[in-house]
């Protein structure tokens, strides 16, 4: 072979055919601090923990994913019955369970193949769910009426994210597509945007006034874009994550005005839209307010529209379940979009039922009902209590100021670091190097804001309010703790 | 608005964001023919037949996908068993479940975040599921060792072979990256290459020797495409979808050596495993072959082999499970691969749950393991029995020649299609025009043999062997009206 050689022990060896630099370029660009090596430490100290080596500390706590059953949060009852009966219909003959529960499952066994979960769906979703998900939309947006022929089921949000950007990309040099996302932002986003080497258009939001959007500021970012590539989305996070602000309506009508302007699809991940915490705040769905701007609005501008089964009150996960809604978007592409997602056959079937489930709970009448909303009640409510306890807490820390966490399930407070240990960071982040040595002293595992992007010379870091109210407040004592040990550290 | 025009009705118009000329040009060239127009038009005819229209046929029988469930095959007892223990847990203290689906349910629950199969896994897929797939491949593969960390959990077989692409792609004009798949393939791969924009190299696999692969084919198709690309990998089915062919192990012994030989990756799509049917044919893994050759080849050779849930006798397909091994890959590679699967966080926990059952199934001793092998046993027999009856019926056609079904779930015989028919095609490929007047007047809807590749000049239509048996009879007793009826149409 031409590119052998012998190594030491005489064995032959070769060069790869796939090395770090004949790789596919684009896939190196891609970043994702949600499950970078802070989190790959945390797994290592765990095991370590768990091999009886000692630390300072006794467990990892991981406040950096939004992923509420592992921080201990309970299944809606009624959801997982419906999905245990989904998966063994033998059960429907079973007594201890509640009569809705069986109607749902056996609806949704019908509009399975063969009456089977183990059937592939249409690539676009089950139709009798994509019903139910445009019925809701209609309920929730008080009465705006929604086609189920622009409802496609997704796996996650995550995958109807990055099918619609990989859409909109195009060109090369100065006519590459670019797309506005947020700063911070949700790492998804620089993720596939690398990924599809399309050019990343940063708008900073205003941490001043609680990490609200400036029309101002999209209008600097666009113009400047406009010079070196050719922008066509807009991407928006409401409630946001990382920095829990929810959007007023204004806002969004303002949005969508510029976006109308300048011609650019938009782009609503939609996915806390029931994590919605503060006083005075709420949920609008940028369908609805788009609706109510009136035809010149409504009949022009393209909206894709994102929600998950994976947050909110329920927080699913691991079924990756989600939705997409797609409004004025031109017939071809549509049939394009369709195609497209027929390659991969179709979302996971579990997730879809969870999906229709989430979009059709238990009514009034129904025996689950009252156990249904008890549960969900509980769920919200603690997020909320936790969610105010975080701002507060860390609020009293100086060098700490967190904005209030108005929604979905994270707080983003930007943190002072001594000018010493910026200069010390070796080669990392200072923030990074923050929050690494946090993990190694507390076990506590964040994400450093560098990870979300954040104004120059600023540094954040990202909690979610997840843990259970006890360990949460162990934890906010730990940061404060570590904090100030920091601060005195490197003054 | 610079882009507005008026309609007809007055309303303001514009110019979409979106549409068909300034979107991503490599998702318009993706083709998907498993679920292209011949499908569409199935759906359409199921709806009118349900509205009562009146059709020479009263039901539309689906021989298109390789979709068990949806073609009447039961799921397997104890997998659904464990899975519904698994999505209410509370039914662990009911005592009509076995013993052995418990304890499997528990493992796999002390496994999640939280004991909740609505936690994100681990990108890479949870780690004792991961070690259950080793286990299972040292087993199958007599002993030839399997690292866990080697494993890579997925959303489908379909989520591996992309991803493993998306790595392998590189490259612009003539050091475009070129990725070799047999003639005919599983339209997945072109659709995949086609997005990613790289070049498809095309080996034809010899349909007068049953399919099977000729390595002097495969070297011509390497030669001619070195002039214009850079051939990277070699994509094989085995057991083959659409030709139903087996490979045997010199076969595989002579690909493992050219691989080597002309340094190409090779990706080994193993998802019909337990899908050998015919006397003398034995499925032999790529990875068991390699390590078997000695170490020149089982320390050099790059491997990526496929599994999934959605075929074999558990036909789990819209679980969306599967798993990939990857044999020597660079270690900076196989980091920048775990990077790229977080994004999209990780494959539906209950595919990864369904994966586990598969690959440790109930043992000898355990209650639930006679049930098991009586149900795979008779899914099995049945196919192999369905096997050799399609083989046989088509055969007796007059101008249709059909191949042994030796593994798989598809016959994919050649039929004449008369001179007339072929001009008069009005813009179709001829085996579209058959295949399409074939749903029209017998309601069979098969896919014709252009949408996985055929030689030019030949004809072929793919048909799976998985309607119930009872169905399967009428249905090849129509196919071989059809076929007679457009003879003579057209002669
Ligand atoms: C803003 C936002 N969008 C999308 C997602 C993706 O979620 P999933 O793919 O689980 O639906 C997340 C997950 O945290 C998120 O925070
Ligand atoms: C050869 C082959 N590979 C891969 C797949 C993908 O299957 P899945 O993504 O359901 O695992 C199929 C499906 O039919 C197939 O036939």
């Amino acid at each position: 072979f031409s590119h052998q050689k012998k190594t030491k022990n005489g064995m032959m060896s070769r060069a790869k055919v796939l090395t770090i630099d004949t790789m596919n370029p684009t896939v190196k660009k891609v970043e994702y601090a949600v499950r970078g090596p802070i989190v790959a430490r945390a797994v290592e100290l765990e095991r370590e923990l768990s091999e009886g080596m000692k630390k300072p500390f006794s467990e990892v706590i991981k406040a950096n994913i939004g992923d509420a059953h592992a921080m201990g949060q309970q299944p809606i009852t009624f959801f997982r019955q419906v999905l245990a009966l989904c998966s063994y219909p033998e059960l429907l003959s079973d007594s201890t369970f509640p009569e809705d529960a069986k109607s749902r499952a056996c609806s949704i066994l019908n509009s399975c193949g063969g009456n089977s979960m183990g059937s592939y769906s249409p690539s676009q979703g089950i139709e009798s769910v994509r019903q139910d998900v445009a019925r809701y939309i209609e309920r929730r947006d008080g009465g705006v009426p929604c086609d189920p022929d622009n409802i496609y089921l997704t796996t996650g949000a995550s995958d109807g994210i990055v099918t619609m950007l990989k859409l909109l990309v195009c060109g090369e040099g100065a006519t590459r597509a670019g797309v506005m996302i947020s700063i911070p932002q949700y790492p998804l986003y620089s993720a596939a945007l690398a990924e599809l080497g399309a050019v990343q258009i940063n708008y900073y939001l205003n941490e001043e006034k609680f990490w609200s959007l400036d029309i101002s500021e999209l209008q600097r970012a666009l113009d400047e874009a406009r010079l070196y590539c050719n922008p066509r989305a807009l991407c928006i996070i409401n409630p946001g994550n990382p920095t829990g602000q929810v959007q007023s309506r204004e806002c969004i009508e303002d949005v969508i005005r510029f976006a109308a302007q300048e011609r650019l699809f938009l782009m609503a991940d939609e996915v806390y839209q029931d994590n919605v915490y503060a006083e005075g705040c709420q949920f609008h769905s940028f369908k609805k307010v788009l609706f109510e701007m009136g035809p010149e609005y409504s009949e022009t501008v393209e909206l894709a529209s994102f929600h998950s089964t994976s947050k909110c009150y329920m927080g699913e996960c691991g079924f990756r379940g989600g939705y997409m809604e797609i409004i004025n978007m031109d017939d071809d592409v549509k049939a394009q979009l369709t195609k497209l997602l027929s390659v991969r056959l179709c979302p996971p079937v579990p997730g879809q039922a969870l999906m229709d489930l989430v979009v059709n709970p238990p009514q009034p009448g129904e025996p689950s009902y009252e156990r249904f909303i008890k549960e969900r009640t509980a769920t919200l409510s603690t997020l909320a209590e936790k969610a105010k306890l975080t701002e507060q807490v860390l609020n009293t820390v100086q060098g700490i100021s967190c904005n209030p966490v108005q929604g979905a399930m994270y707080s983003f407070p930007r943190i002072t670091i001594p000018e010493k240990a910026v200069k010390e960071d070796m080669g990392q982040q200072p923030d990074m190097f923050y929050c690494m040595k946090m993990l190694e002293e507390t076990g506590i595992c964040l994400v450093p804001g560098s990870g979300f992007g954040q104004r120059e010379g600023t540094y954040h870091f990202r909690m979610t309010i997840l843990p259970r109210t006890d360990k949460l407040k162990i934890l906010l004592n730990k940061v404060q703790e570590f904090h100030l040990k920091f601060t005195q550290q490197y003054s």
